[in-house]
């Protein structure tokens, strides 16, 4: 949006055209937040900011027993998250992977192919870490989505 | 910066206007360096990188004996960066949290958060890891700004 | 290349120009991803993805024995990535250092700087933790890029 208010104004400036427009300056480059829960405020941090065309979402841990349900889980809430922003899996640009045990994680890679159904995947980097926010989490996965 | 650029010289290759620009090579897109340390460039890396209107700071460390410590030290670092870019915490859009202790360094929740006097909070990753640069650390943060 | 195409038909709009465009939808800030191995499809993920002018590479290990020959690989590989991109190293803008030993990894420092002949650095964050994809690489190293 900053690129077509700094347009318009040159246009404007060059004599070119008529239109006007008002450059506020909190709607400028403005960061949006959204949140999933009620507990992201009380921990202090927001599971999708949105800046430009780039979503950043936060670590994002999911349910179940196994490393096969939690990987589901995660892949299941981002599926949300993009249907949300009327987008895909095709449009996650880059992944980052902390995971408790990297060879239960590998073994899930059919099960996590399957969230890239048009096989276009992001970049990505898998770690294996000692924990994460609770001690059960066998997975967190940062996503960066751009829009198209 | 760069689109100004593109956009001035498809309005001059329009015959709208007749204002004139050099697109100096260096000039366009330019990454902007800020060091906080002389150790920086003798380790090899940089503080605070400039890219657009993104800042991408360094993993930052730092000082103290207690977890408590550290993160407010670390805090009051990010606090003077956003100051030297005229900004705040409220652009701060992406942290990756690593940490020796994470039981610890949710225990400082309430002290973090005091960082974000607006209640606007950053996409967040938070992981336990082995350890940081220097064996003493039990926390470093990398952060994301975008500024306004 | 979004922006010029929005610019192009609001100067259209505007009356300003005679120069057509045809705004499609798969050109509009396009995604595009480059493979070096075909292991990259069948795991799940893409070496290099390029949005805009940033390059988001992924993790990336190296070959060797030693930390020492592995970093080195490590960088080899990223010089190449450079050169297919028609830029250096001066334009990597942040880099995410993972190793299981970063003691290790520190006592590189010298070779790592030879790949930055400019002492243009990125910022940067180095950490320690328990292991990568395969058991014996000691190093894997996500890097971003801003084309010029």
């Amino acid at each position: 949006m900053k690129f077509i208010y700094t347009l318009l104004t040159v246009i404007i400036f060059s004599g070119c055209a008529g239109i006007q427009t008002q450059e506020k300056n909190n709607a400028v480059n403005p960061i949006e937040r959204k949140h999933y829960g009620s507990w992201e405020k009380q921990i202090g941090y927001t599971q999708v900011v949105k800046v430009g065309n780039r979503l950043l979402i936060s670590g994002t841990t999911g349910e179940g027993d196994t490393m096969e349900e939690q990987v589901k889980s995660v892949y299941q809430t981002i599926e949300k998250i993009l249907k949300d922003y009327h987008t895909d899996s095709s449009r996650i640009v880059k992944e980052l992977v902390f995971t408790k045990d990297i060879e239960a994680f590998k073994s899930t890679m059919a099960l996590r192919k399957t969230f890239f159904p048009q096989k276009l995947y992001p970049s990505s980097s898998w770690v294996q870490v000692d924990r994460m926010f609770i001690d059960s989490l066998m997975v967190e996965i940062e996503f960066e989505v751009e829009l198209p």
